[in-house]
């Protein structure tokens, strides 16, 4: 039997037991929304986690990289939409997934690129990516380059798509809640747009975790892409999507130096092994680099947090004083992450256990493009 | 014959000729100073790259984790000081390389750890890590520590060891000198005072980047470990270690979105492709998330900068107008990153150019623990 004890360190942890919990009370929420949940696999990037985040829905999945979308198919997940903006010269990589079989769609604003996306001789469907609010990509719902794109991508045209971004820097239920309303609004004026212009529109595809972990009405939308919320993180905690249980992936980290006389120990999970990511500092649970847990993952030695990062060196430490008798050289801890998806990148594995210390399975990741 | 035209983005690009000037001005200060030069591949974790660096050199070089440790001894570079704090639990993993013939020095700031280190029935040599104002890790060179580490360490003891990391921290040509000067008699009082107390201490070992780029003198000093000098970065720019034209790490990005009515593209390089790191915004050259240039490495499209990142999406705009005409979706462009040890790890190999655009070689990366 191998232990947390046993792992090199740092290693990635996930918790399988809060990962179904989580999964189940996304699903629920979609179904009874009335959409169908497209898990973003850009998070876990892993077939074992999805094939339980599929489990019971339609069987789609959206990918942010081609790596993911090549993995994912050939790991029998065949339904992949790819919600970054395609260029024309990766559509040659990418449609080779469709020419074996799998279903390919990939998503635009722009009107020159989607003349050359138009005439590709591969086989997939494109939906127009809208923006919500975010400002990051996407058109505006109320623009003529909607009905321009949609006329341009001819037959390819899917439906629409968009990611209410900015949600992450909603803070408060009310704030959420506008911001899903804003998503779902913006997403479904124009699908309306695109078919009072005579066009095809069958998919109205939007979603973030914190705006469908607050989303009261799905109306007009056919599925739903949070990613997230399949580990939760310190960030999403932060702002109330998720309690600070709900976390399923932490680092598991080795005390490597202790000085009582600055109140701080080392460890060896750093700058790439925690990802340098300071989201909760834009929330009221400011958490530094990442809050220290014992190796259980139960928050029993205080209020520790990776204060400092260095490439290999992460410096802990907490407004009390820290129980030193507990965190000799060699010690194990556990890290909780701001931001899961950029903790996770660092890892090409995840060391699964089910509560307690026991590795119940290694399930790989797909890292790169 | 592939160029960068052909590359799938984000993709990591090193030019080899400025690798090289950067490697023998290195090599060439060090000599001058008389010191051996122990190159930190914490960065390049490339045995290509490193057998370059240890070209007219003594051979050893330093790494930040085991698994580099295990990389490099299997490439034939077997004299290995693992840099960052040892904790006993490790021992039996890395011991492992000098059973099959490596040269194995660790390195520890614990009288704890250092009792159990000193037990060990593997063949390794330890140095103690001396704080020369880093306050990171470290004893002090005053310290009563520091003779008791080392009588414990017995006939284990090979020397002392420091970083001046906070090098990073000092502005403008004395302060450096100073910081230089600093992490120079910290670590060769340190030695001073075991050889004092009837110890032995053959290895007096220093180094940053910064510091070994602006020291003077190293008297009493053995050998040098400085890392990203090989290839340098917006940040060590900004602090005076070299001149833009001698960052040797790229990232190949696509142009995926364009928005005149906001003065800003989008890139295909977010937070994972170049990391989060905003070391240069502590500089008066805040370069956001790093800077873009052509695909040839040329700074001809102004001065943009990725100022926004997500997992997938960079945000690129500049104070002046960007030159929308030459970045139309597809468009490949060069970003160079604020700190190349970040973002250099969230790919698996290099694609390596010479000046032009030709592909040349690819070299491979150890990443993980």
């Amino acid at each position: 039997m191998t232990t947390l004890a046993d792992l090199r360190t740092p290693s990635l942890i996930l918790d399988r037991g809060k990962l179904e919990r989580n999964l189940k009370r996304m699903s629920a929420r979609m179904r009874e929304r009335g959409v169908s949940l497209r898990p973003h696999l850009k998070t876990a990037k892993s077939a074992d986690v999805a094939r339980l985040a599929v489990d019971g829905e339609a069987g789609g999945i959206t990918v942010s990289t081609i790596a993911e979308a090549e993995y994912f198919a050939d790991h029998g997940l065949r339904d992949i939409t790819l919600a970054v903006g395609i260029t024309p010269e990766k559509l040659d990589r990418i449609t080779v997934l469709s020419d074996h079989g799998a279903t390919i769609t990939v998503i635009t604003d722009d009107v020159t690129a989607a003349r050359a996306i138009a005439a590709h001789h591969g086989e997939f469907k494109v939906l127009i990516e809208i923006d919500s609010g975010e400002s990051r990509g996407g058109v505006s719902p109320d623009s003529a380059a909607l009905i321009e794109i949609g006329k341009t991508l001819g037959p390819r045209l899917a439906g629409v798509l968009t990611h209410a971004g900015h949600s992450y820097e909603a803070r408060g239920e009310a704030a959420l809640k506008k911001v899903a309303e804003d998503e779902r609004v913006a997403v479904t004026t124009a699908a309306q747009r695109l078919r009072d212009a005579g066009l095809q529109c069958d998919v109205v595809s939007l979603g973030s975790t914190p705006s469908m972990s607050h989303v009261e009405k799905l109306d007009g939308v056919t599925e739903a892409r949070p990613g997230v919320y399949m580990f939760q993180d310190l960030f999403q905690a932060a702002i109330g999507s998720c309690t600070r249980d709900d976390i399923v992936v932490t680092v598991l980290a080795s005390v490597i130096g202790c000085r009582p006389s600055k109140n701080q120990i080392l460890i060896d999970a750093g700058a790439i092994a925690m990802s340098k990511d300071r989201s909760t500092a834009t929330t009221d649970q400011d958490a530094g680099y990442g809050l220290v847990w014992d190796i259980d993952g139960n928050e029993s030695l205080g209020a520790l947090r990776v204060d400092q990062v260095f490439q290999e060196h992460g410096i802990v430490t907490s407004s009390a004083p820290l129980p030193f008798n507990k965190l000799a050289v060699g010690t194990k801890v556990r890290v909780a992450p701001n931001h899961s998806c950029l903790t996770a990148a660092a890892y090409d594995k995840y060391y699964v256990v089910d509560g307690g210390q026991e590795i119940v399975a290694e399930w790989e990741r797909v890292n790169g493009w």
